[in-house]
């Protein structure tokens, strides 16, 4: 994607070196933070500056590599490479690309440390390419004119390129369909009304962010045509883990009788969950919720609490939107039903 | 309310002044703002200094009163005190409390000044009267350990004392019934997070913010046994104007078979609304999305922007929720179902 005149991806390798855009100071500061070894794209991962599940699985994919890099400068270097991958792993409990990435790059690492890296680089440059392609299966369901509703960012910023859910988004207004996008804001990160708002405006895209209490209101009023998401995991069965709120709009679009699309690569499977029972879901300090930062009048980053003093609050970081509230998956290899044999069918092609 | 050992009521009338608590300053600061004449309750209105159904009422039906304490002077005193009526209806559109208010005192300041300061505190004693009623009438409904799920604001600093979402809240706790609230945050103005866990706080109740996405997990989690909310105005039918949000927790509520009770006074139903489709719905500034304001590590009061620079929301204040979504309204006179002849039967009482 195209930032100030220079194309970037969100999270790139370097020599030994994970580099990523820093997403926590987004949109009020562009930059480009450099992980110097595995521990600290660990701690890249596990803070937020690059979020979002195929960024994730990228940035672990690095790590992994980082890992392998490292290990020759240790005395059990084995000991020190599974540790690492226990590490890396803990990270981010919930996103599914972040285990396929890890155990993709761990087997390629046996061979040599080179082979690894080279492994991590063809995953992500496999993640951009996905991305494109959900793009284009999923501009086909897109109509001239089309109001498409989004939760949090599923878009460049939370893959290598492109983006998954903003994918087709991207394509529909690059093919001049005069496309509308309403952005939930997506508290408590903000993700919607931070990034997607953020990226949209970078591409010219017209919008418009909605707090997350007008979901209801906007739908009544038929102002949305279509809503479509990213996930962060699918079950066998379809149920898909998302943000937190993703289920509360999938209700509601399912009240109001409006399309309901998850967009994901295939590497957002796991066939290992059953269910969206078996999805471990992350819960997240409450002080995301207690305190919000951005830039004062002068400019300046400044926290600030935003609920009353000595009360708590909760933070689950993800929710599991039950396959029968999804009217399809957009994926790289074509738009399926949420049902477990389609699924099946289409990690086996 | 007993605030640092005091007694309060949200607003009340001295002499010729309109007194209420500061509630863009909570719950941050506690302190008190006089309005010296009805242009400057007016604002209060407007800008939210006072906000809640019945605290605006009862603030409005003040202003009135001032106004014709203030006719004396003026050349032109009816012309002067008929103005001021259509000025003080403007501030706030949806808020049936207001406009009810304002035509009791203007009914009754012609015969004169003192009159209309009268019937002005009789509203606001009658306001608080039935915000105590409907707690007894709400407790009955409060079974022992119940965990109660409350939206925006609708506690005693929304009316003039006890509130009407969370004056049974109030009684269920001081009956011993070891209950427990989850607040939602309720943004943009986040009067969940702000009013209601201070007003908690303050009462020794044991509660937790949720933020809005998290209601279906919530729910879903069988976390939440039931709803209680407050209304802005109830259409003949029973569907209910309440702040933005509301539509959608009562969405993700029936879903999961969850009561969902509103709590008001009979004089919050709007007998000239046939349904909800007659509701006006405010729309406020965008700013109040895109920017948030609280202390910094200082105890400084700051603004912030919280959202991507350069682009816009949409801030609908309110949404309607049809009747049927609603289990019942608790009001003073008793706990009816949200349908026409209950209501109808209910106003004549």
């Amino acid at each position: 994607m195209v930032v100030n005149g220079k194309s970037y991806r969100t999270v790139w390798m370097e020599g030994s070196s994970v580099l990523m855009i820093e997403q926590n100071l987004l949109p009020f500061r562009f930059s480009v933070f450099e992980a110097k070894d595995y521990r600290q794209t660990c701690l890249v991962i596990k803070t937020m500056i690059t979020r979002g599940a195929g960024a994730i699985g990228a940035a672990a994919g690095f790590a992994m590599a980082q890992a392998f890099l490292e290990a020759g400068r240790h005395a059990k270097p084995e000991e020190f490479v599974l540790n690492a991958k226990t590490e890396i792993e803990a990270t981010r409990p919930t996103a599914r690309n972040l285990f396929y990435a890890v155990e993709r790059v761990y087997a390629a690492g046996k061979e040599s440390a080179a082979k690894a890296v080279e492994e991590a680089q063809a995953l992500a440059d496999k993640d951009a390419a996905d991305s494109q392609a959900i793009g284009e299966f999923g501009n086909e369901l897109i109509a001239s004119g089309c109001r498409i509703q989004t939760h949090c960012n599923a878009g460049w910023l939370a893959f290598v390129d492109y983006g998954t859910a903003l994918s087709p988004v991207y394509k529909a207004h690059e093919s001049g369909k005069g496309i509308f996008v309403y952005v939930d804001e997506t508290r408590p990160r903000s993700q919607g009304a931070r990034l997607t708002a953020w990226e949209l405006n970078n591409a010219g895209v017209p919008h418009v962010i909605v707090p997350d209490t007008a979901g209801a209101w906007l739908m009544s009023q038929g102002k949305t045509d279509m809503m479509i998401v990213g996930a962060d995991r699918i079950a066998a069965n379809g149920d898909t883990a998302n943000k937190i709120g993703t289920f509360e709009k999938a209700i509601v679009a399912k009240t109001f009788g409006i399309p309901f699309y998850v967009a994901a690569p295939t590497s957002t499977f796991d066939p290992a969950c059953k269910t969206g029972a078996d999805i471990v879901i992350e819960e997240r300090s409450d002080e995301e919720v207690l305190y919000q930062t951005g830039p004062d009048e002068y400019g300046n980053l400044v926290r600030v609490r935003v609920a009353s003093p000595g009360s708590h609050a909760l933070n689950p970081a993800f929710d599991v939107t039950p396959a029968d509230y999804i009217t399809g998956i957009i994926t790289e290899k074509g738009i399926i039903r949420p049902e477990k044999n389609e699924i099946t069918k289409l990690i086996a092609r």
